[in-house]
């Protein structure tokens, strides 16, 4: 079917060659006219604004809006209530805050256009190759698109989770246990690097990857990412982290309910943020007060 | 080849079966004579005895352990030690504390026996079909007996991972990674639980299980736990735990390492032994105390 | 000097009481007028309204609100901003957020109305006694009213933290603290209570106040609890929590800061108000899937 | 009363003073005999070796040991059960493992000899001026020299726990409790050190230790630390540890007992030690693998 993309980044871009791919009519548009003309190249008609997108398509228009979350999206999102009209059909396959979901979702169904809010893992590859989409929304409106989600995800890798917001919350939460298995994979690894042993660690990867109770995916990217560096040793470890997983605690902590672990990841990363922290500096000196215990100096 | 095998339990039978089909000659033994007289109809050449089993084995003899770590390990390979000779090789299957396989180790060589510690992951079904091992211990010891590795594993699925005890602690980590992930995924689940959204776990659980980013083994028993029941109804969150999680924090502590996810996951299991804490009694207490806040009577 | 007091709860009586015994002027209002007659009693002014307290005030007036943070304190500030007049000032004594704080200062500021949000710590007894304040707002405003703090507080015992919201923030700060020290101590005891040995608690929580490193309020609140109780048998772990804690490892999070002990202090509340988890019954379930561990059944 | 002291660094040399006060006559060895040359100028009886300060006390003979915990403590002992004889009396007041103590009380008895393990809080100058303790082992041996503890304790500052071991297990749970105490004050500072607003740290501490629910010892000797160096900028967040925090939670993990807050006061003390991790670049290799998000080379 036809459907517009907003967004040619690592996400939209990839996921438009998918739908190429799967024969589907792809309006794409992107502030970065170069990427509008290599996808252009592959099939795809340009845009040159969000308005000639908007033009260019039948209705009822199906727009799949992949850009950055936050004013972003927001900005893409209220023009796009200007420019579409009744039983249009609005995608935000990003990584909004289900929050904004459902409000967008109520802004828009003033102008009575649909909006789905679709939350998408896989990463780039799964983009290109078929990722995995959770959908939240109007049901009918779902039905109206289900073809698009058939073709652009693995087998059985798509849901139409419920009602608005469900989509994102869904992803939020994937997020968040993505967060605690990926740092709990890295502690083990720790341990390892600083036991007795010497371990070939793509080897151990390899070995969990085939038959182990802990095979995952992640499992098979860690294998990957020690075939290319064996200790890592080119890299700081540095975690920087976008908003799920923050969100999955604030989530956490509105519903009273104890997350550890999530929470743990979460902190651990901003933990590796920085070179010194103010709370050593103050355990330290209360070390120094009470029992001589030695600081170091700056 | 022809091996002996001690202890017909959930692993140690799927072991032999496996090793059955893939036309290895064993003689088992266990307790139970009723477990080793239903491997025997299988194929296997029964044992009434650990002696037994040994006299029953050519040189040099073979014999993998299966029986529970701890003591009833310890007086097995007491006894193997009294029955063996110089290059025999004993395999413990089991999840033994890398330590104590630092010892068995020595003490084993002291008379010239060969000590493999293997871990083994993969549960029943992989003990069974396929499972993932990994070795530690003299390299020509395991040369002797690779070729049951290439044939109880999955393809790739064992590693000779380095001198003794290596085995055993890389079974350790696995656990306490596997605590980690087990713990992210069902805080996950938890939020859903709690959540504004009424979604489907089984569903949830196979969407991300196809192209997500979180897309594991576990989460696919997490997908069949839910088929079973879809909301868990039937079962208390109560959560037990052998000696490998405990004995990860216990080496992270040791090797002063931050392992806070493991370390977590253990104590939420540990926290969900009791239906009430006296943790909980002296906050409670003392939010009384300065706030005058109310207490929960018993 | 003459002020009046909305809100004569636990908190608010103690500190009417405390500011009549150091010869201020009490206009004191409460929705319940039984309080109002007893502190009339007591030498207070009564008011049937908070319109009423306001008209019994001389200019510039004061009036220290001590109510119920959230809607209860909106609506009182909404009705004071209509009643109050340029160069009066209100102050917040609650357990507000502090952004909400910040607004508010905003927002009377437009009517040339002082706001004082006001951090309360000590409980009732130090409503009563001697309490400590921390205060943030515009500093002359806290210049008119600092002789109430100097009299209603310890010695030392208060303190002008800086621009509007500040003083809030240092309260949410405080809890948070408060948390974490709470949770230390009863997972001490815990401990105690687990170990080998038969201790006398409230013995322990006295020597522990005299001449060690963890001496505090909180130990003698400890061993005053003890006192009565000596198992603390009567009560439940039930640990409630109002808002505070939250904020701060929202805050935490907000800064991108790791707060492990405080976010786990809350999450352990959290846990600590449920009988059974879903966590649980994933894990549990995923034991029994891959290693045929039995469940608990309901 | 007549007692020898074994070690003179900073707990040793405070302790004995504390005792020449207070009028008891005290014979000190210490490897570094200029500190025995010191502290007989202020009227102990020095000795050149531990045989040398048995022979100068009278029976029964008391001895208290003040070294490091560990082999210097063990080599102590083993020398005093070949010196002293039935009936005498070694007390450990150092940070020894309560295991260690319990080992030790049985080996000692086995010639007569009665051991006291003390765990001892307060510093070095509570060491000085009246300290904390808390006494396990043989009752009637405690009471022989229970003045000793009534003059170098502050008012209530001992407490006979119960049975040997007892004493230094409170300690050692003292210490956990001192850690997570300290975690939550430091966690706090680093809020405030990251907050919006422009705290003046010395003040915040003096106003929280007069009045305020978190009012302690700690937080006094936070307010000595920030009024040497206001924001801490001499000092590197370095937090060392010694062995009763990582002992508090090995015990808990004996005892299946969840203590969050002080396992992680650890952990996030041993995550200080380090510049990079390893866990931290395991993450971020992850990351890159999965979404192309950039990795920070070194």
């Amino acid at each position: 079917m036809q459907l517009g993309i907003i967004g040619l980044g690592k996400m939209g871009y990839n996921l438009s060659q998918n739908l190429l791919d799967n024969k589907h009519e792809v309006v794409a548009f992107d502030v970065n006219q170069e990427a509008v003309k290599t996808i252009s190249d592959l099939g795809a008609t340009g845009a040159s604004s969000v308005a000639d997108l908007v033009s260019k398509l039948s209705s009822p228009k199906v727009v799949w809006v992949m850009v950055p979350a936050g004013p972003i999206t927001e900005n893409v999102l209220v023009e796009l209530k200007e420019l579409l009209n009744e039983n249009d059909i609005v995608i935000d396959g990003g990584n909004s805050n289900y929050k904004e979901s459902l409000r967008r979702a109520a802004e828009l169904k003033e102008a009575g256009i649909h909006f789905l809010d679709v939350g998408t893992s896989g990463g780039m590859e799964g983009a290109r190759n078929g990722s995995c989409t959770m959908i939240g929304g109007n049901k009918e409106a779902f039905a109206t698109v289900e073809q698009i989600f058939k073709d652009i995800c693995v087998e059985n890798g798509y849901l139409y989770a419920g009602e608005s917001g469900s989509g994102h919350y869904l992803k939020m939460v994937h997020n968040g246990i993505e967060y605690g298995m990926m740092q709990a994979i890295a502690e083990g690894f720790e341990v390892l690097e600083k036991s007795p042993f010497d371990y070939d660690y793509e080897k151990v990867a390899r070995v969990w990857n085939n038959g182990s109770v802990i095979r995952s995916w992640l499992m098979e990217l860690t294998e990957n990412a020690f075939s290319k560096d064996a200790k890592l040793e080119g890299i700081r470890g540095v975690m920087q982290s976008s908003g799920e997983g923050k969100w999955t605690v604030e989530e956490a902590l509105d519903l009273q309910t104890a997350t550890p672990v999530i929470a743990l990841s979460l902190m651990m990363r901003y933990r590796s943020l920085e070179d010194d922290t103010f709370t050593g500096k103050v355990v330290a000196a209360l070390r120094n007060e009470f029992g001589g215990h030695s600081v170091v100096k700056k």
